[in-house]
């Protein structure tokens, strides 16, 4: 039987994340975020750490490789651990209903779960006031952060679904959280599931 | 005042349309879609038939220019429409609250009222199928139809708005309505109004 799963892709600082934990504790189902990073860890053997800075990005400046400051750092590392963590999406999706928040979910469950397919966005300005009240300020201006994320998310996922992360084509629902507030995104959600 | 308004970008065969009647039938309020049409005829002096044609299409192919079948199908021509109809929509929302389908409606309210920006798309196989319902079949395959129209319209948003037709980020919502059902869509969008 295919278990009901909620994938949520989201922008930086867009508040998906809380948005998937809210409704999956409203629906009492489990939400894996940051857990997927441990149990990425666990398949592919890399350390939590580089799972963590690698699990969804790719790094875009043409030199990035070259002076990158792990050993492990190459596409091919990248592609194993795209398929360990590609394996335990899978598990995770016959275990049973929950909600996964990014790594490409949604393209990796397409055709082995029933999926609601989601994509949570919001304007920069609200954006850039999220990132500074949720992880506080850094030496690097919010409104480069909020850009290099996307920037590195993006090309993670074109690289690794062939799509355009962000096209309204590839989700059942897109959601504007910073125009229509976290509660409304949590409350249409639960009411879809 | 600003008056509330709905605003629906769409794929040929989603069902937009549709929807965005639907919603304003349940809403009370009045729907400009085909409506446009006569009212921009009116206010640019083209005729009707030309309006249909050109309000929201433009021709993509390298050549479409010199095998035009119209005097004045030119992009001097068709700027002057575009500014017919910005006039109507910028009036329509002057007047009172309503739902507006395609036009750029969403990009040219953007500063001047308080707008819902909705985009309804639906998968090929599921427009195909409502294309060949709605309108009939024609000696062009479906997915031939589906592909033209998607390229124009994508092209006049662009041209007009500088931005992404379809791309998430500028909408508030955008909904699968083959995967949702258009009865889920309406009901979605008449709780968000």
């Amino acid at each position: 039987m295919k278990h009901r799963i909620i994938t949520i892709s989201r922008q930086f600082g867009s508040g998906g994340r809380s948005i998937g934990k809210a409704v999956a504790a409203q629906l009492g189902i489990p939400c894996y975020d940051q857990e997927l990073i441990a149990m990425s860890a666990k398949e592919s053997g890399f350390s939590e750490e580089y799972v963590k800075k690698d699990s969804e990005y790719t790094r875009t400046g043409l030199l990035s490789g070259l002076f990158s400051d792990r050993v492990y750092d190459t596409p091919i590392t990248q592609d194993v651990l795209w398929d360990a963590q590609k394996k335990v999406i899978l598990e995770l999706a016959e275990k049973g209903p929950c909600v996964i928040v990014g790594r490409c979910a949604d393209h990796i469950l397409k055709d082995h779960a029933d999926c609601l397919r989601v994509f949570i966005h919001a304007d920069d300005e609200k954006r850039a006031e999220r990132i500074v009240n949720v992880y506080g300020e850094t030496d690097t201006a919010p409104a480069k952060r909020i850009a290099d994320k996307d920037k590195s998310r993006k090309a993670y996922y074109q690289k690794y679904t062939g799509a355009v992360w962000g096209n309204a084509e590839n989700y059942h629902i897109t959601l504007d959280s910073g125009e229509l507030g976290a509660e409304t995104c949590v409350k249409l959600l639960c009411e879809l599931y």
